[in-house]
């Protein structure tokens, strides 16, 4: 069988690539999956830099990445599903299927769940991943295996949409236009909003964002939560306020505007990850009888949505990828990352040719984006 | 007809009595309520001491009070539902019932509320006030005016529960025992929850909370909010933690012990008020999704139930009247309440005699209730 | 002042014409309304030839018509949100705003609703009709007249879209393609299903539901409900059967088959009105644990949400509208829906001159349009 | 290991009783129980009388039995919930884990479902019994094994009763007072429900259900639909309607006349099982915007809820067990059952003695309550 070198954490900033055992099907309803692309996630950043995430750390070697898509290259005996030679999206987290959360349908919130590159589990940046056959999802014909490595964040951005119960005719504001940001933004209209606000600190990411998918932007000023709000508001022309704010950016600062942009009888969700503690505008919440959510990965049939929406012609993913590059260069990519100077760079898998780097269409694309967020182009 | 005796706010601790017109119906829906009993509310002495709450200040003198029960004396060409002589419980806010909150089933967000004792609006510690008939609730046979008088407070409570979503088998924390938090204790129960937890700071109210509605009770302690939490858990058995948290105190720490405390997936709700912007723990909010939702005054159906829950016996208000006083000691009345002396007392209205001050079964609880409040009595 | 000449149904079967008193504002909340269009329904139509729809019986002349566009001729004290001038689409039905309904966020079940056409209120067929201004919403400057007409059957479909909970990426079944049916269809689109099915028992007018808004269609077969179900699911490749299925047909096998359609845990929604009591599967919903739901007429939203699909360009409205008369020519009108050789036809207000009859974009659509539905023109 | 004696069907009417072999543990996540008490289902009865229902047929010898209680006997090497001797409620059916419903939380809805005593899969009047270690539901100290027979049939009656979504304060009707219909009185009492009205068509089975959680009864009649309908809506005072009405006959008659008794936007739950087809009034569902909803079997949290119920005192389930047989009168319990003679037998596992039959508890209560529903008594 072909290589199974895998990308390795060892400590904060120190990173190596070692073959590993490919892994051997344990339960008759696993699949052995090659991997052909892996997005980079502000995560696996994060771990590279830090090696941990609040209490989580990296306390042995653990291969990064858990933005996948791969071929089927064998399955369990109980699998009716899937067949060798399927290409499929990868839910990357395990749950335990029988606690309470499991058993009510909130799989995402199971205690025991084991998530790929969450120490101290093992990632994706490898060349075979074992997993169950119903977190395996078949690709239609017409999404691509790159596409696919983009529905891990998209099914994210799902998760986020559906906690804010958006619904056809509202007016969504999403704070911060990173990856996850622009995937809220782009669900929310597949979800029927008429109004979608983006709002940064940075421009060109605005700039992006009006290319994308948001109606309207606007760029957070240095002013206080309500002069920001109120200005949004005005710019936006939200009337009394958004039916859903979303916080893609875990800021502070953004987080307050957020309670100030929402309407009386509005909903707010936090779907970005910051300080564990903030100062927040508690009495806006219970005078304007705010609903706030909290979203954490994604759950039951999100990753379903998430493929029918790019299927559909309805989310355009390969929009946000800058550029493919060979297992090798996987420090480079997470180096590009981590300087911001692109949206979403796809690892080929250690077994992938990259030869024109780009699917054609995601190429073209590309190319019209890349200056538009001020990427140095990644190959 | 008899005195329309009302007492005035003129501004920050100055009050005064004097007699008003009598209102004249001005709608055919609308009915004329002559005023037996009123109790008083925080927010009525937080005007007499500060002449503001918040952006809502008292620049022309208003007449206080908003938690009353009354007997009908008139009634418009329109209404068929009420008669003279009907005793009732009145809903003191009046929406226009025209605008988007008010046809969407929210009328308690809508803008346009006239709001009784919230400036520039006159309350109800007056002879006759007049009302919307579908404002004023029919009391049972087996309900009294003065458990009437409660009925503003508990539908406060019905609501908060509501937002709460209790549902039967369930574990409730409630922050706070006053007489709104010892309200949603009693209504959580009510709503089936099998674990009602009180907790508070003063050891004498979470005595009396374990003797109405609390099945465990938590004794706040100067310690972080996550070392509050787990002794709270601990105390009351809570496993992973509350199903529902409601804060009825408004305080900064017991907010955030709330977040600490709810489960995984379960729900807060923001019923007190207090400082407008707090230290709050957003990533438990999100790590955990949590739905957190504000709870404002009271709406469709709440005092409809809370009347049903007095009714059938299953919310015990009485319990929490430690007396009755007459009209024209209004003002004492006031300086108890302030002083934390008593949970509830009841004010007549000005029309009223006040001999055995309550009614008899009050009377009997009250005096066993007095005591665990440190209550020095108002009669 | 202009005409108010209305079109009066006597008895079955028995219409004039004649000039009423223009309606006088006797609310500070009301608007008068000069109707520019309005459009013919099924319930019209019955009312003109049976005299009655179940226990709605036309015991003295009735003005008929409700679906209606106008322009706002002059307002009450009291309206902010309206001036003269203003192009509106008029919401017919009026509730009492008091009753437990109405104050609960579901006033279309207010059991005192007066509705426009439904005896013993008279309709819109008429020169000038008084609202309430919040029942009358205004049209954006790229929403016409002719369009604003169609609002109203619009708001039923939306209306029974929100009932059947259609969600992005979910199958949706309509049963029958007349207007409702294909007004269904397009909203369950604009909801984001990816999966449309019309069903009817006449193939032209699935040709055009095709063309319209369904991704799939089906001709019913004069076979079981079980076999047609099969044959659908089959046609339309549900798997194991649908999210959401619609009735807009009132048709017994219709009902019948949709209970064999929908999934194990999906959707049913009974919209179209037909014989009181029918055999019915009740042991498929009880198995499947269906949700059922009738749907009656339009509720808090809908409206608004039907005008925003159509300013958004996701719902088309004037493809349904196969042409315009004068006022004097309303019973020709009525004669043509009756036959069923079209969709839909709007009749000026009398005092609305009728030249080109379409406005231009109506007509080129409508022309592509009418041969499909065999409409025999009607201009 | 001690006897697991079964008591198997073999084909209609045809009943053995012999010795199988113990299961064994095939997963680290099974554990193995002594069943002690089995209470009989209307469906074990008409499995014994028909040998099949509906599309279930018994083709090859099956061991029926699924309403049962026993005592862990050992645990796999993944349980840690449980261990030897613990009593436990068992819930008999194991879904597949995997599939959308099941991911959802509806799995219930599995279609891969392995449930006890449906064929082909054997039950519980056996000896020992394997399952899965979360499908073992730990008694409270204060819930006896024979109560914990009955946690299945109570758990039919949770679900049923959530599926109304029955809140306090709400009156609910309903149509049959068989173990389930009583079941569900009692627990739409527990969920706050402060009219519960039984109707049955024998008149000793209302005066059981009067001394047991309804707060009316209505004998049905053998007149219209409507007219019982009118006539229960005035017997019980429910102005409008019912809030919710809960069909646990499964009767044409009682499905017809629950359509007219419950209100306008109320809801109507199938809980009871019975001819596939039936003449219903849809156009009453239509026009009251009724929302109607399957019920099967339970799901995700009713059996917690139905222990805990039990535990706190608020459904009292031993006042329906008319008595306790040893397991050689197996099949004189059937004949008791499907007499109609008795509301619930339980039948002793077959190592378990029975001495004094009931629990004192149970005892004393069988004894006043035997008379009421007619009982010849059992033991």
């Amino acid at each position: 069988m072909a290589s199974n070198l895998s990308f390795i954490l060892n400590k904060p900033n120190s990173v190596t690539f070692a073959e590993r055992p490919v892994p051997t099907l344990t339960s008759p309803h696993d699949v052995l999956v090659a991997i052909n692309y892996t997005g980079i996630c502000g995560s696996d950043v994060h771990y590279w830099v830090h090696g941990a995430i609040g209490h989580f750390v990296v306390k042995d070697p653990m291969v990064l990445g858990h933005e996948s898509a791969g071929t089927v290259v064998s399955v369990g005996s109980g699998v009716t599903t899937l067949k060798a030679g399927d290409r499929v999206a990868l839910e990357p987290g395990y749950p335990c299927r029988r606690c309470e959360a499991c058993l009510g349908g909130t799989y995402n919130l199971c205690p025991d769940m084991v998530f790929a590159a969450t120490p101290p589990y093992d990632g994706t940046l490898t060349g075979f991943w074992r997993a169950p056959a119903d977190f395996c999802y078949k690709l239609p014909p017409n999404v691509s295996l790159q596409e696919g490595a983009l529905i891990e964040p998209l099914a994210v951005g799902v998760h986020i949409v559906k906690q804010a119960r958006v619904k056809p005719g509202q007016s969504v504001v999403v704070m911060g236009a990173g990856p996850v940001g622009l995937l809220c933004a782009a669900v929310a209209r597949a979800f029927g909003a008429t109004k979608v606000v983006s709002v940064d600190i940075v421009p060109e990411k605005l700039e992006f964002a009006k290319g994308y998918a948001a109606t309207h932007t606007y760029l957070s000023q240095r002013v206080s939560a309500e002069e920001n709000a109120k200005a949004l508001i005005a710019a936006a022309d939200l009337g009394a306020g958004a039916d859903a704010v979303i916080d893609a950016s875990g800021a502070e600062p953004s987080i307050q505007a957020a309670l100030h942009v929402v309407r009386t009888g509005g909903t707010y969700v936090q779907g970005g990850m910051g300080k564990a503690d903030i100062t927040f505008p508690i009495m806006a919440l219970c005078l304007k009888e705010v609903t706030a959510r909290g979203s954490f990965r994604y759950g039951s049939g999100d990753y379903k949505l998430a493929i029918e929406l790019v299927a559909a012609g309805r989310v355009d993913v390969k929009k946000l990828v800058d550029g493919v590059v060979a297992f090798k260069d996987a420090e480079e990519a997470f180096k590009k990352v981590k300087e911001g100077k692109v949206i979403k760079i796809l690892i080929a898998g250690p077994n992938e040719k990259v030869e024109g780097a780009l699917d054609t269409t995601v190429d073209e694309k590309a190319a019209a984006a890349a200056p538009a967020v001020g990427s140095t182009g990644c190959c």
